[in-house]
């Protein structure tokens, strides 16, 4: 199979380290703006070939992978149209789908068939050098499904995903997909940046912090050119879980006004529980 | 010299491993409730010898590294005075300290000097099978002076625990502490445990997480014994920094709600920059 990366960025990337790992018998090409980027790319084996333009290579691929800013996805998939082949399939690597979704699938001739993903791995620095095809070992992959898409498409790109490492593949409603991204990821973005922008920047904090502070500031690293528009294309769900998460804190501040020992106790049993629960891992007894 | 770990649990165990590693000049010995994990540390060269009564050997400490929940300390700092060493040492690690040493520090002899510390590392666990000295390296330490602890003292400290492994480690006042340990650790506790108690547990939202949400999670794996009490004794600050916290938040999430791109972008900026800064990186020039 021919697969072509557009966008040979940290994600695209790591797609082409892991597929020339895991999957070496497809051939990898990749479309990307910076030429420089593309040389390197070839010279270190990463990828077949790098074009900076599409004409050459895409009326011959088999499979595109579209990881790029999902304002610069619509632009693309319109000029690509005319040199589709047939019977291609696309996926993308975007945050949020509805939206994107919405843009895209009016625009798609019959015989393409654009299966939308989201591979839930480590993206926090920008630039081919911080690819790698380790992050995707063990993370999770979210397709969501249209009306139009194939299952044998879903099938070929479900396989192609867990040979290069993912572990669970799942298939679920672009709505689904909103709702729980807004939670487990944009409404953790949320609170990470108004943590570290409500420290006291005249202390010097970072030499009394420990490990959770360190933890909970970790995606502060944060693209501001991608991530306004993804809180934006999702903000009905997300300000929902916002609110959620306000009336659980508020619960908390509470029982710390009050000295609710108790209602602490419980948060906080229960708190463990999910934990334990999130890494598979069996509740002690008593400790 | 002779030093006396009382209770040998995660943190203590770890202070025991630690010293054999970096300074086996000290002889270390232990007093905790629990027989079988006495006789497991003397058997596994943790410790040079345990005890299950302070009697024996507590007239012989010249320092005394007290590593109990903060609720315990008072009830056996009464309970040792009588058998305290003439010029010993001693020291705690809980994370609290103004309400700590209004307990404790009446209760002094003369001639003991009661240095109050906090090593800012990881306690997620309990008991001596997670201890592990390995922690303490590069972690941050603090140590919260009163009028009557000694010069030397306090030096004597601060070289053992740079040898142990920490690196900054720094004297404030039990305000200072209070203050910036309620933001950096107490709040990003309030903060993890509001987060995954405002989950949807019909969603089994485990299959659609990525780092993030696992990162923000972490510490909600969290002894329900030790918190409440940590909560209350340093409430005024922690109420303070909830509040800060919830005033960026919704910062946040008008932008958000008005789709304000440049303020979002703004933020994104400033938490950049604060986590370059956290981290001692160079922000790079453009990307």
């Amino acid at each position: 199979m021919n697969i072509v990366i557009v966008g040979l960025g940290n994600i695209g990337g790591s797609f082409a380290l892991s597929l020339k790992e895991n999957a070496d018998e497809h051939t990898v090409y990749a479309i990307d703006v910076d030429e420089s980027t593309l040389q390197h790319a070839e010279r270190e084996g990463i990828i077949h070939q790098g074009f900076t333009e599409p004409e050459e290579i895409l009326p011959h691929a088999d499979l595109i992978i579209f990881a790029v800013y999902p304002l610069i996805l619509k632009t693309l998939v319109e000029k690509y149209i005319p040199l589709l082949k047939e019977n291609v399939i696309l996926t993308d690597v975007t945050g949020v789908k509805r939206s994107i979704i919405g843009q895209i699938e009016p625009l798609l001739p019959e015989s393409a068939d654009f299966v939308f993903g989201h591979p839930m791995a480590g993206r926090e620095n920008r630039g081919l050098k911080y690819a790698s095809g380790e992050v995707f070992k063990g993370a999770n992959y979210l397709f969501t499904l249209t009306d139009s898409n194939k299952d044998s498409n879903i099938e070929l790109l479900t396989s192609l995903v867990k040979r290069m490492g993912f572990k669970n593949v799942s298939s679920v409603t672009p709505e689904f997909h909103d709702d729980v991204i807004g939670f487990t990821s944009q409404l953790a973005h949320v609170i990470a940046l108004s943590l570290i922008n409500s420290d006291d920047v005249q202390r010097n904090t970072k030499q009394y912090t420990g490990d959770s502070y360190r933890d909970l500031t970790r995606i502060t690293n944060i693209n501001e050119n991608l991530w306004p528009e993804l809180f934006i294309m999702n903000k009905d769900y997300l300000l929902d879980h916002i609110d959620r998460f306000k009336s659980q804190m508020d619960l908390l501040k509470d029982a710390i006004e009050t000295e609710d020992v108790d209602t602490m106790k419980e948060m906080m049993i229960e708190a463990r529980r999910r934990y334990h629960d999130l890494h598979n891992l069996e509740l002690p007894d008593s400790e």
